[in-house]
């Protein structure tokens, strides 16, 4: 549409039929994304085989059941809803085909098989952080990458976490997830020399205050190679050690 | 002299002089700590051998002196001067019989040898924490602790640590001093089973929010055993390791 | 089954099948926690008589029964279930031997006369920082110590807690639970010798935050000897103050 | 000037050379304080042999001179001068007649002997608070308040406090100057029926955050009769003293 | 009871059948609120028709009612009820003798007449702010104290408040009671000469954060004379104006 | 009323019935506000065609509908509620004149066309903004602006804005509505001259706390022409808009 | 140069010489700030005659120097230097053509006659709010708005502000400067019709917590049009004020 | 000389003066950083090339000399000394061979050209956050990594940003630098299909308080793909991307 304008309007340089004044005039007007085709098809390209999401919380039922119906209509495979209730849930694989993952709170619509590339570690603290683990692990399945789940690794009892260092150090990313006081990702960080992705949870209680306790020990990480995403944010640091996976796996364009 | 009084009131009662009634009345209106001499001595025998000390941040070098001289009149051994500064160190040495530890802005007034039981364990998790560990050491000490140090032991190099879980292992108390992320008490509490006795430092930057990093995830350790003193109170936690370390090598009395 | 790895290398060694250097390289690899029985004995021994917990809440009615059954069925005693509501009681009751404190919200499962050594005093502020007070010293009770509760003993009525000196004074550890401003701690702090576990409980309103004004006025107690848990952390104050009792109760080895 | 301004106006109406719609459009139009001057001098009448204060922080040496100096031209006497720092009080003292309490950073301009009327006690938690109760207590003296004080009473030795109980008790209105945790303001609070007026310090340091958390501890103070003034404001608790103690001497008119 | 203990030690004193030593010896050991039955008393007549109260927030309908029909059983009168939901109201109603105010959350148990002395007023931002200002109005009344209520003149509409200067000008106290901004105390504060007693209440959102905007305006405010209480403490703002409201209006002993 | 009264006192000095320093007396006495009819009318007039609002929140169905019925009795068109649940609005609609907007949780009472003049654009960074959004909207429509509405425009693909810059450019204001990070409001205000109102909402999770992160995004906003308004408060934000607008659309009076 | 090479692009176009998709592809991809000339003019166009300004904090005297330089190079005139401290201002005098505000910490740069239309007030709550207030009321002279300073008039002495209150009332904008309890921009807000543009300051100390009791306050303004810049942001307030003040006395474009 | 004791346990084993169990007993004893070796290698192997690094903030002058002399010693090149001031640098450049880059308030020690592969590019919002941008550059530089800066891009022109987005969008990791509000990281994030690594930065006033406004928005950002590193820590986020970037350039080992 937008290029059919942009076209008419060149063809009226070409023609004579538009001066060159007008038409640098209205080119400065037209709105950017509106000539931004490439840059979208570049970002579809990007994206290729990554999970797209649907974030349901603060979404009705009747909201995401259209998005995901929308998104199957068009294709995609392998959709994320996440953040979805139980009610949701049940509603979403009476209506699209869906593979429910509950303990996740997540279901992943269009199912395919994916590819399993490279290797995301995603490690949790404790029993009650699996949910958020589970948001990242299943983000990055979803979109590419073959996972290793390493849960309930706390450090205070640092044994348990030093049993799996081999696999750590074999990943292209860690995951590492974790309330209360948030230590996870500091020791780990001083295992591994990837990227280790630390996702802070809201877990505890007390002066936990939701989480903030193991957000500001993660930002406050000695070990270089940590960097922070938001409390509970399973799906952005799975998104993100997926990215870096495939970084890793793929061979670059020559000269890059 | 409060006990003069009371003994002349007795006194007065046994001679007829003073009749029950006003002495009830004398009696209920007499602060409670001007009778409190078998407390004092109680506290004064329970702290033999501990180390007295002057908190000297606010007060003045002539305010420190003053009180330096008074006890040294008095006998007092060991007495710490905490948080003093270079020129009141300075000072002091020159007027007291002390013993300087600049590195941690400390002075132990009129030193004697101390007795050098049991065994108190002080790690720091960076260099930068060692002028709050020192203080906890040096305060241990001079209260009668035998104190090992086991310093930057931070949890992103935890093999660091690990070299050291024996030594840790027959402490009867380990103050575990970090500043950053904190990680340290947790990783501890998770190797030993006597107290661990927990010191958030200032030490960091940006989100450390001067130790309160470090205090939130102390609080949240999810290791039993650890407790937290305020951000930076290496004494506080020497003189709480010392008093636990007395308790376990002093044989109980009978009974108890 | 790792030790039996460990010792088919070591048998590989003598029998000359492996060589040093490779052995070397393996050992290398092998993780901590897999050779790590001694340290888990010597943790199972030092705990030995102390009193298990399940952290019941953000646990299903389900999970927390299949954990109680098992760790009966492996004939732990004395096993705390904490931070349960009425519901899970209940259904912990009818499924595994169960003594119930309902005003404390824990089970003790298992239950099991235990030694009731030395001394412990549990005091609280207020009628409602009850429950986490009742939970530290259920928690101590089960793990062996003797156990005195002074509760309702807040500050605005000094004179109650005095009349109370004489046996906080013969304590080997005090826990001192407080909402509100927390005052507690420091004020007992003042009259006793031995340490004092200040837990913060989350009662109060407006300008309490949930406890963060206990919080912070215990971590500023004036009374060296003071340490802190988490707010409502009844279990780690009570599992502390066992430690402690324990230690001083106990005559330690010779030497130490 | 402006009852003037309001008087020939009226004058006008009376002489008929205003209309009433004229006068009433004026009358709504004139800014209230214009005609406050019953308001004035209730207020003056009210606030007759109370200290004036100028608030010296934040203004330059010249500034508060100038002040100073209009005020002693004035007649105005007992004015006081806080939170000024060394140069400025001894160039004051070199310009205007000036009473200088360095430790209290304040100056009384233009002292002259002030009535010493019922009783304000003062009492502070440390030896450091002493500057901020200091204010507090030259204040109320100023402001024709005798005032006693009660130093260095903090609730880690709550005896040294309750010494005190009988003065406490007799006392119109107690300020309670504490940094720390804060605790002195509740205990005084239990003890006497009168109010008691807490001012929090900034004295501490680590997780006292400036004086927080003695105001937190304060405004959840459990004693009824307790109010909070801001961080380090002895003057204003001083202020706020002398009210309810003159209100309290003073024999109130009939039927009041 | 510890009187006669008291009474018998000096008799024996007196008798010679005790030693003053060892009378001495048990004097230091008793309890000082086991003596201080004139405190008591002092207290007791200091209180003298002032409201007692009950906190029900956290108490079981049973205990509430259980320690009212004791209160009642003493002969109490006008004890307050406070934070009381409707349930509970309905079912105090039913048991004891009481007069409900569900708008306050309050209800007063053994009603009588009370005294109508002096002048508190009490005056409240906005009418969600009503709640909170109904338990202070409520306290003062049944404590004795002639109230006034002036309600919904926040400082959006000054003149709604201006309206009302002389009534505020001729109390002895004066509560605030605001959420959002705070702002109606600074305002009153400038307008009376009175102690006014400021009450922040949680009424806003957003950026109130519950109270705290309040709290903070109101404890900055720049008109002297003004003090703080903590968020949604009508009961405290009450009893303290009560307190201020009687010693205004009481003639003080001569001398004092 | 208050007019009469006034006007009988000057008529009482005109006739010489009143002195005029009683006369003084009285004026000075009088409330503001009674004299304040001249202020109000202008009020009135300046609010003409505004839309005056019921804030629901807080209030029970019977309070709002009996507002609401009082406002229609005297005429007030174009009435919000706001801030009212589906029940609140239901009962309304049943009670009133009413055109409910479910999802911006408001209705508008007697409504009547409005105009629509100048400009003002509401945009939303997300589709979970939009309830905030149209309360915006909704306010300044029916107080007399255009609006349009450029929804779910986030920065995280910032094309989609700037296809709208030019009209946005054209707008009096811009009210920028936005959870999470808040940026809209930056960005927006990169790219147009008129004043951006800011509205962070409480959408988001974790570290968004409640809106605090938006807030204080928006609060440091590098581009000039910014302001913000409470968390949520998209009335606020629309009724400034509005205020704005009608200022650049109406002729000013000659001379200002 | 980049809208000759878009000449150039077009000029191809026409020419022949380049085809209708070469030149649809070269346009998708170029910068949109490249093509942004007329957004500049546009832009440049609203800003004429305001102030332009150089944020000084945090630059170095000669990096303020030289851009001051260039701009008067260019011809800008009444370009703001703000946040310059004296060594700044007095270097900046030396080189460029400058009339310095030490007051407020800014010079304006090539000083011209500026326009002074319609009207903005700049009130202030105290005579420390007075730099602030000055930035805000220089960069609205600046940029060509008449104003009016009406400073001192804080809320603890609200007649003061109510003198003033019929030439607020006059005003297209009003800024209300204030730190300590912020409480100056309901009042005004409650006493005007126009945009009122809050400033919180960092003027105050303890629990004001460097501006940020003002600015919750302000944010919690019940008063609607109300809208709050960030702490100390003078230059913000006067900027926007300008703008409105502008809106108002400009005649709009027909059909606007 | 820990592998030599290793190797000889292992030498007993094989000839068999050591059994099977006791070396058993003491391998588990060992601690695990004394067998290591393995370990320490493969990290040096993964950072060969990488920038090591010394935080010079806290320590002496002496301290920084001393470790970078030994450092050289060792033949450590490109060795990053962060956080140094002028003097440290000047000192630092004259005692080893170093290239001071004043700026960055850094130092790179032992200077040699480094690789130059992929891309990370590191935008910074103004030009006051250049020192943590360099920072981040120098770090990526220093390690191997070919960096583009574009630096003074943030929101408020988002065109600036938008005329590079093909060079972001052919970086391997983008490190955005920013204070204030943060907003860059967002819109980057929204441009780029690679890693974002978010530093907030201390730059701003007011309510950036720091840099947590900064820091709160990043962590909230609504483009996945982005983490964010401490406040101010460039080394951290120049590290992690160059770390990223090496993954993406390197052809990872068959079948990984």
């Amino acid at each position: 549409m937008k290029q059919r304008e942009l076209r008419r309007l060149l063809e009226g340089v070409r023609d004579g039929s538009a001066d060159i004044d007008t038409a640098l005039e209205r080119l400065a007007r037209l709105p950017y994304e509106e000539l931004g085709f490439a840059h979208l098809d570049h970002h579809r390209e990007l994206r290729r085989g990554y999970g797209e999401a649907i974030f349901c919380a603060g979404k009705t039922v009747a909201q995401v059941v259209e998005i995901a119906e929308r998104m199957v209509a068009y294709g995609h495979t392998n959709v994320l809803a996440t953040r979805a209730d139980e009610a949701m849930l049940e509603e979403l694989a009476s209506r699209v085909p869906a593979r429910v993952h509950g303990d996740a709170h997540l279901a992943v619509i269009n199912p395919v098989p994916s590819a399993s590339l490279g290797l995301v570690c995603v490690c949790s603290a404790g029993t009650s952080d699996i949910p958020v683990a589970e948001e990242a692990a299943l983000t990055a399945e979803c979109s590419g990458s073959r996972v290793e789940r390493v849960y309930d690794v706390g450090v205070a009892g640092i044994h348990r976490l030093l049993a799996h260092a081999e696999l750590l150090g074999s990943a292209n990313a860690v995951v590492a997830v974790a309330g209360m006081e948030g230590a996870l990702a500091s020791v780990i960080g001083g295992l591994v020399a990837c990227p280790v992705i630390a996702v802070p949870t809201s877990i505890g209680y007390g002066a936990s205050f939701g989480g903030v306790a193991a957000l500001l020990a993660m930002l406050n990480s000695c070990s270089p190679g940590v960097s922070v995403v938001n409390i509970d944010n399973g799906f952005g640091a799975g998104y993100l050690a997926n990215v870096i996976n495939h970084m890793a796996v793929e061979a670059p364009p020559a000269g890059s």
